[in-house]
């Protein structure tokens, strides 16, 4: 699929309902377990999120519209979370994700974006020089990629429930 | 973890308005996709769901706590949901399945599983022996590897148009 700005508004702004769908209320067993040392529990993934929209999606389309490729990316803090959410339930974080992501497809639509400004070129501090639309596609690409990570997760925790079913359900493995 | 029944059943209860929120009213492009031949689209994913609900979780678990082991499942149509979802809409769908989980999950509560039923034992024709608890353990993860199965092919569709992403947005590799 080539990447069409309607299309991808839809993925965008089902986000957080499919999270709250998914984690809201759940039990700290499922919420907060990880797959190990140094990985992330479905807790820090929302937290992540919320630092992609105050500091990634939005901010860097402003960065390509206005400065093209003269100003590089910031570096994303994919750590950053792990502070900023201390002390903050989950629904506390759905919440919040919830309210940024409407408030940055508010400011998508600000854009006015048509197909020529969805080609101008940006520069990212590693990939090197990138367009608004391969930006635009990697945020619907990179919510779809969380939500996996978060049910991967999960699922794992039943690695030694399911027995012999390892066999089939590749997810845990 | 340990499978727990409640816990279990917070997970299970959850998907049907997970699947609802990621796809209901998604244009068609995201909905009828696949990842190529003899692949799933999120739409035969549902169709798949539904079978699973009224051939394999429930009805299993009746044969384990009915005859044990003296009498095999019969083996899951994998394929069965490509005839019987034909002509039907991905709302259509979505409202079956949340209609047989919901009577699942009622049947569940009425099996009143006990720890020591939990234990019983019956025969899978492929992977041998297992328990109770394992199958319903197995049901939890078959729902978390089909929401993720549904997001990776959702997130193919934009393996081009993401560009450099690719490197570090590795869910459409």
């Amino acid at each position: 699929m080539q990447y069409q700005l309607d299309q991808a508004k839809e993925i965008l702004r089902r986000t957080p309902a499919t999270l709250n769908a998914l984690l809201s209320d759940l039990p700290n067993d499922w919420v907060l377990s990880n797959e190990g040392p140094d990985t992330w529990s479905p807790y820090d993934v929302i937290g992540h999120l919320i630092e992609g929209e105050e500091t990634d999606w939005i901010p860097r389309a402003r960065i390509i519209l206005e400065q093209g490729e003269e100003r590089p990316f910031d570096k994303f803090d994919r750590f950053a979370m792990f502070e900023k959410s201390s002390g903050k339930s989950l629904l506390e974080l759905l919440a919040e994700f919830e309210k940024l992501r409407g408030e940055s497809l508010r400011q998508l639509d600000e854009l006015k974006l048509t197909p020529e400004l969805l080609q101008k070129q940006g520069l990212h501090p590693v990939l090197g020089v990138v367009t608004l639309s391969q930006l635009l596609s990697a945020w619907v690409v990179h919510d779809l990629g969380h939500i996996r990570q978060i049910v991967r997760v999960m699922a794992t925790q039943y690695r030694e429930a399911i027995g012999p079913w390892t066999e089939y359900l590749t997810i845990v493995n």
